[in-house]
């Protein structure tokens, strides 16, 4: 069994990796922090959990992360980094949900995420946690910045089109409308979340610019092995879960030539989480609620030279906590799909 | 023009009262306080308002409130009575849409609101602001402590019932089961009323006793003159507007013997706001969604002893801010309709 | 393995059984009938299922339902007493999701359903598949009539107060206020249940008289051994599962006397799927989304003589389709959790 | 009083326009027709509309409509055309909402709508109504094929870039993004439009060609005097009201030199109904919520060529229903604004 800790279980991304790995035939639950509801059942704070979950949070202190197998962190941004040397000195492996370990480039990082990166050399190390693109690096990894929700449905409706150089689309001028149901935002109290605030509206946000935006073209980049620019706008939609995004590409000549929907089909075949839906379909975000599969659809209207490629997750699940599980599994050497068998909610 | 202030305009009590008041044909609006958003456009916080109101928020030093003919309070508990010497001092009448002028009895004040109270004497002499039951008082008052959401919607529902020393229902054992949209909760930023927390989600709440409770026995015992009792338990439901209220009352042998339905058309037949569905009904809360009105249908099942009275009200208009326009009408010797002639959104 | 069969699986209790039993260890499923859609695969109408089940639908005549070991029907009422007695007589047991077999008086049946009862003698057969009560019977039958939601959540929320006799509370006066999401309504097109229509919107329907109330009269009076008079008003919310069942009950002076907290939890305390929350605990619908738990919490408000019991469950799986794999279960002498060791989805 | 009558009233668009109507200082509501519901008080269908409008349903046969000045049909498609040229050899003036006079050329009319033309010279007749675009022509017409709800949000969204054959922007390869509430698809009952099916989820649907793209396209063609190619791709958003069109478009180099947003402010300066937002705003479909005001907001990501506009609408009442009454309001010389000075509803 292999020992799991987690840092912040308190918000969403927390209580969906409790969830899916208090299923997990594999894992056994050591410790899950959180410094203000120490001694507190989890399962008070999440009575979803009752039944499933029998431990306390525990302070930081306590927790003896360092006898885990790996540590999870679902805290906010830069809270990974400054505990990350310490358990991986200790041989945990370290997989981080939030942003610390994403962005290459520190400078982009501070720009971003307005702190300074507490160690560079560790983020040279780590691994992006996307694993229909780094399987074989993450299998081998210590450390794993997973990649972020809308990136995640952004890169995968991408990737057969530019891996490896492919030209199939111009890898300039791509349009990525994506929108996003309220969980996204996590589980802190603000106004613009509240229900009374976000029920029965839609919004676009982030149009000057998005955190996710230079991570997505830094995934699409090395996918591509060369510059990827895209404009990526964000909408608010009054849904719990799920992430939509529709994906605007122009096809080159050899694009226009190809047979996209097989090679969709191709590229994802051997892909436990991913799901290429018949050519015509529109996939729905419920069709894929609490499970971790993407599923996707490419649409060419009146057979023109624009993609349109349909993209729904789960943000919690794929787009979060669930391949954070897929991306245990591999480090591990586990069957991918362990603790991840959930057949989605609908209705 | 009747020169209005309102304190505390960031809530959904206070945009709703510029919703009504800046279309109201015999009002000015002179001044909205906020300490926190001094100089912000109202406008600018509530883009809705765009092109109807104009002015800023002002820090209530600037406000000049005692200028006002009537200032509305729409402030956390504790604000009014703070402040309404002063304004009653210099000739301003009040409305207070919170707490602090309700109940009668300090003790009980203190009891529920976790506060004492700082003016006795006003409390004296506040009219408790529900038309129907308190016309003639809130027409010559010059300070009213406005009914709650959910005491709106019960006392209407037993009114006719009970007013007078009436007995037609038995005055103890009564249950009032009641439904709030989240817009009851305020614009605070808190976790429990986030959409991700609340949306397709029900649950009871303050079961073990609720504040409104006292409030609610209070006003029925004035009304029948005579002690009442009832058991309130309130719900919480995944919608922005909207208060339902099933109540429970035993028949008495009158009771049994009267004509319920024809009680009701006649005790209601002249208010404005109060509608009276024709038997059978059952009263949806998106039929009054925005609008002032509270509308009611009785039930007797089976034809038993059991009377089951459902009332709808938007939870901010009746329940709130529409009721104290109502009441400022009154104030004033204006058509109680002006500024309320709203004709509810459907769907 | 068992071989399954499901009649009518395009609806919500349908695509209900059919996620739950995708994942049963012990269940093949060998058809799923649905004749307007026969040939169509089960996942292209419902792409939640891509991936989980293969089949397609079947014409009932293509079926082969008598070779199944049991037979699911999930349609309409007056189905399953069509088709039971040929599938019994080929040996097959029958689980019954509508109401054919739940009223045990064919003249009630007559009355709430408008249509004749057309094999009485299997209605006296039937057991009435509510395991907390029935477990033993549920072990030994061939044919079950499902208990309803709304009478699920009732029955369970009083059972410990009046089983055999028990007088700890007045077993006339009785009041069930019940909150049902959209789904209980079926996946019939239908104005009234429109997303339009429903979404942020509350109301009470069939206060006259609604059908699950002569089957939770029934039920109450068998656990208790003696009659029980109750008044069921039923609500919807707009929420898609989900049912919040609020119930107020006098307790007897034996009542007063009992420690009610205590009494439910050792009641319920070796019943895999009811909970019973800590004192003073709301349970919430979203706590059991998905799941074949019933949450309870009982309350005395005031610590007067009324008794206010709180019970959630889902209405698809605890109140449907999940207590039919749990009666499945028993059926075939399984473990009762099989196929329903779900963690409910939160947020 | 302008005598008017509506063709249809039992849908969204009939129920908005009484709403709407029903407030209108210069109007009086002759009648309201419903084959089907003919003699039953429209208020009992609409209780919202109780004590606002007290007419009842007429059959077509009674409703007299040539003795109205104008008459509505928030009809199905292919209805006005069977009846407009009684009415307007009658003298009456005809508003269509549906799309009967909408495309200009009845073959394209044919191929979406699936119905032959049946009166192609009124089709060159009619006016389109988009007043912002069309003010004049309005004035003087006397049947009007209003503007569909996307695209009314789509052109006013282009117009001050393109019209008269300025080139701010490249005119093909534009592409919008468009998102709309459920009450878009009418009151019909259908699956897919369930509070069950549509809440909590987010999709895409006729993404291979939607009605509203050749109307579009047609009506920017015209706005710029020559052809405008664009892609359309609507998606379903779970809220009962309201349009959000996201569109991109590339500018050049004329646009890159201008200063789009004083463009936009000055071009909609006069417009009542048209609100642009201060720049970097992201407008929200609820700052509209059961108001004619459409409000836009003008992007610049990065300060690329990529123009990203964003227009927020009611599509009941901007989109549909207030629309017509501005029509109105137009044709018969009144001030724009009669019936349509409503402020938002938020939250």
């Amino acid at each position: 069994m292999i020992k799991v800790g987690i840092v912040g279980g308190t918000g969403y991304t927390g209580v969906e990796l409790l969830r899916l790995l208090s299923r997990h035939p594999d894992v056994e639950l050591k410790a899950v922090t959180s410094r203000k509801e120490a001694g507190m059942k989890v399962s008070e704070m999440f009575p979803s959990l009752r039944g499933h979950v029998e431990i306390a949070f525990s302070s930081p202190e306590d927790a003896k992360l360092t006898e885990c197998d790996v540590v999870f962190f679902a805290t906010p941004h830069g809270v990974a980094m400054a505990q990350a040397r310490e358990l991986l000195d200790a041989g945990v492996k370290v997989i981080d949900l939030a942003a610390d370990f994403r962005l290459k480039d520190p400078v982009e990082f501070e720009k971003w995420y307005a702190m300074a990166h507490s160690c560079t050399d560790l983020l040279a190390e780590a691994v992006y946690g996307l694993p229909e693109v780094n399987r074989a690096a993450i299998q081998n990894a210590r450390l794993i910045g997973m990649a972020g929700c809308y990136p995640t449905s952004v890169q995968l409706g991408l990737l057969p089109l530019i891996e490896n150089g492919l030209q199939l689309i111009e890898t300039s001028g791509i349009i990525a409308d994506c929108k996003s149901g309220v969980s996204g935002a996590g589980r802190k109290a603000e106004v613009g979340t509240l229900f009374a605030e976000s029920s029965d509206n839609f919004k676009a946000y982030a149009v000057k610019g998005h955190r996710h935006s230079p991570e997505i073209m830094q995934g699409l980049s090395a996918i591509h092995g060369a510059p990827v620019e895209l404009t990526f706008v964000p909408h608010l939609t009054p849904m719990i879960r799920g992430i939509h995004s529709t994906i605007y590409a122009r096809l080159t000549d050899a694009g226009k030539a190809a047979d996209v929907q097989k090679l969709f089909e191709d590229r994802f075949a051997a892909e436990p989480f991913v799901d290429v839906m018949p050519a015509g379909s529109c996939p729905e975000t419920r069709s894929v609620r609490g499970s971790n599969t993407a599923r996707i659809a490419v649409h060419r209207p009146g057979n023109g030279d624009l993609l349109v490629i349909l993209v729904v997750e789960d943000n919690l699940v794929k787009g979060a906590s669930g391949q954070s599980v897929q991306v245990m599994n591999l480090m591990f050497g586990l069957p991918e799909q362990h603790g991840l068998d959930v057949v989605p909610l609908l209705p």
